[in-house]
């Protein structure tokens, strides 16, 4: 889906910092989802081809017709070193949009991942070159190129808003976004989120519980949680 | 998911042209849908709860958290005679945001029905008093009044990218949605294609086949059909 | 699943209240759902197959192979009148456990409607004979009557525990299960609940607002809510 | 899919009998589905988009590309009085193949309904023209006329092989295919079958148990089957 | 899905007995679930977060509303060497229930991996610190903290039923439950079991037919299996 | 679903070329699927229990009921070295087919791989011997052996329709047939095309576009594509 009206390229577009976008990879999905106050999470059933990738970038988007990758040629030349393209089709679809050849020219220009509401095939070889794909299906059905769509456009991708040049963090926890011009604020609560949670997993580590850390036992008390002993064995 | 940051609840929004409006009603989802070249169309596991009704009005918006309502409240102080409410969980849920009292207040407040990407209930309730309700789910778990959200943001529901006084129009075929500027020249591009549909009606009601009203036969020879007679049965 | 070992018919089950089942009934599922704390609901994927049915009764249960409907006979001859059959495979399965044939004979004996984690057919016939059924899958594929399964032990149904004589509540909202001892209070929580739904349903016809009526204004702009005028049309 | 190599249109295609395809629309699905040994029963998933229909015709049969229907267009003109028509995408999608349009041109040429391995639209006019459709989703997304396909090819749809000329059976509990050269044998099976349940459902309205009616009780007892009594209330 | 009222946490719980669910643990869910007759399996749906775990362990259980882990710290508090969480929602959700921090105390605490109808995130974490989990979603959305449950109670998880104390086999084949008073049976039952199969594996590896090993031949042709040699190619 | 009538095994069937059965091995699912057309592709739900395995056999098919797994003991005499055994339910099911019990005497008679369209358990054994297996589900829920089926016979599995003796091709992207009698030509036809593919990857990873390659930038403006500078950031 896109909000715009006609068949577009937007070039030109802006992109959020590139040491926010490093700085968020780092981080991860969990955290940056959290920072950002539980918002901009992907659906959860777009998942890695392989375990193990963790990155972000800027996003370049595709608004497509299901089963017709051509715009994805058009985008290829928009994007740029630290990109990573976001793939939506306008209607559900199996279709494999991305495969090991479209993968090695986005890799040699420099794109770090794909995001695609829809297939991906090839991975193995994906796998083996180290191109991280995030999708809903893994399917060998390919793509025609017929219909026009729009590149570097506001996209709903699995659920979410995403304006080109946004964040895109992917790893094996799923998919998030983060608007440009949040990049370096989301950044900032990101990382101390993580020094937080670095000091609450040394406590766990020895021992202690998050009943005391948190002082949960007198809330718990107030709304009626009750402990008692178990009857002897059945 | 919502394009705003913080809570907020945004008043005195615009709202699409209400004569557009009705227009659209009477066009139905299919034909609206095609009128704008094949967008923003709901995902279709998003159901009318009875099966009869054919809505459009303009979106009041809510952007609220999984199993959460307290939102919807806020939100009905903000409906006008002709809205439809458009309910917008930030991660998939089976709750119910709405049932048979929510339905009354809303109905009192001259709302058209209600857009629901999660669970609705009472739904015999909901059929007898003739409120219409489209959702994911049919579910009697009802939602807690914990957490804020937001309403008349865009929202993300069931895929597509919804602005507070756009049109959503809905029947049996689903829910698909045109934004408020664009209304007047949909329901134009619309009503064009019904009239064009209503001919072909009538010829093909005489006994006209498409592949001769369309000229198709040419182009299919040249992409290669062959007919061939059956060989005698097996 | 059940919680016995070996295959075993219990007998002489004690069954609960009539008259609480029977007040129940008209309650219907939301209502009773909310009234026991929001527990004891089936997974909403059971789902009536024809609408407009509200039945309670106490509940005989089966637990049987995947696509195996033999105890299904078994359990006829335990069944009386008000009851409820429940049929639990122990695996999942589209498989028809319930037919025409089937119906008539439990109708026969007195029974309400049937509850099914698996598929039923016939359903034209069901819905002219106007018994009712809720099941996960409508499918023509018959069952074998080959392995053993038990009857009136405690089974897991569409997620939920249901032991023999519970009261089983279903309607067009799904299917909810009161455990028989706490039928009486469940019933009373109910009424109390469905008096004052009856009271806010008037105010809310008299156009007041739930805002107003449950104080809300106070704890949201106590939470950070804030209302912002739109800007200027785009 | 198809087993036919290139695109073809095959035409004078063998059909079944008339007289046994009136002879199985008046049987039904489950039965017919019994006679001919549980075999030939299209996936549970593809749902009559109104209920209350009950029909059987001979197949005419569509391949084609998912999310263009382009071929439909060819395959009205192969359809004769009596006809079902049989849609089989090569890849699963959502589309709507079928609309108010396409229903009336095949209404016109005798077909009795569809069957769509994929999407239809308009139902509440297919609803209302009295021309039922089976489909696995209700969609307003359109097709496109881009690609060919095979008509009156072998095709698989919805999991199971259907040959143009065979009969196509359908109503409330689904859809099921018998092969042509055997519509007059399952026809005789499944009155046999039908005469059978009708001794069947008077003697269970009269009382009788399955469990006495079938001689159950031996051979559930040699298999292990206990019949305990209740322990007194918990 | 609890069967007790109100919110409690019971202690002093009652635990299977340690040799024998160390002896589960070398034997694997598929050979557990044979050995106690096909009961107790956990939906198929929930899957392990990485490939290779094989645990038994004693669980403690959570009954918890969606969208809510308040009661997981409570539950870590109730955790000895040797259990096995189990998480069990009142109601669908994929919110994640665990991440990297929870699992760090759970560890520090003993408990050998933990099972959720629901969701867990820190994949990658969790699969660095080699702590397994089993789960039906995938997810980064996080749990709130404001509603109670309750801990150690008989809980319903995937579709079975789980009392505290009861051994958790969980292996890439998926989770099993052995009720605790029939740990020492079963586990007798499973080792019977290998036993049979390592020799029938040294007879397959030999070239012997479970045809001929199981004397298999007679009852298929007694049944009326043909063989038929092929017809010359076609 | 089978296409023959009673319960049969075809003997000596007859089997696609090993050279070519070979050859497609090598160049894998995506690339086969593309060579002939787009077709016989199985439902991408159909997934490798582990990641890596690539394989090409000629397919000894069964068909057999849902959880019953009788007939697979009369197939491994069926089969040779170099065969890929393909197995399907006639109703959809997640019982488990093959164990590492039944994966040792395949083995040991030469298969090479399974198709189930349903489940598969012992994974953690089946990935330690290298056997690979393609299914629907992995599920510890065993099968019975109680009724008859066929071997050799035409199935339709996992949406496609297999002969005995045809090529199935499988890897990580899923799994595709070959027809036995068009196995040379479509290795012929995907080995041109991985040619093609090879030299389109170098000029790739020397950065030339497709848009360039292919000719594209006419084509795409002539459908309307337009280009436009972003404006200054929001």
């Amino acid at each position: 889906m896109t909000a715009t009206r006609g068949n577009v390229v937007v070039t030109g577009i802006a992109r959020a910092d590139r040491t926010a976008v490093d700085g968020l990879a780092e981080l991860g999905v969990s955290t940056v989802h959290e920072a950002q106050g539980r918002t901009h999470l992907l659906d959860p059933a777009v998942r890695p081809v392989y375990a193990g990738a963790r990155i972000a970038g800027t996003a370049v988007t595709v608004s497509l017709p299901p089963g017709d990758n051509w715009m994805v040629h058009v985008a290829v030349e928009q994007c740029a070193e630290g990109d990573v393209l976001v793939i939506a089709p306008t209607s559900p679809t199996q279709a494999a949009y991305i495969g090991d050849l479209l993968a090695t020219t986005l890799a040699t220009h420099g794109v770090r991942g794909v995001i695609v509401d829809g297939g991906v095939r090839d991975v193995a070889e994906l796998t083996a070159m180290g191109f991280p794909a995030w999708s809903r299906h893994v399917s060998a059905f390919g793509c025609i190129k017929e219909t026009l769509g729009s590149v570097n456009v506001g996209v709903v991708c699995a659920g979410q808003w995403i304006e080109p040049g946004d964040v895109v963090v992917a790893d094996d926890d799923g998919v998030v976004v983060v608007p440009r011009e949040r990049a370096a604020d989301v950044l900032e609560a990101a990382r101390a989120r993580e020094q937080r949670e670095t000091r609450i997993r040394e406590r766990y580590q020895n021992g202690e519980l998050g009943l005391d850390m948190n002082s949960m036992r007198e809330p718990l008390a107030a709304k009626g949680l009750v402990y008692v002993q178990q009857e002897p064995p059945r």
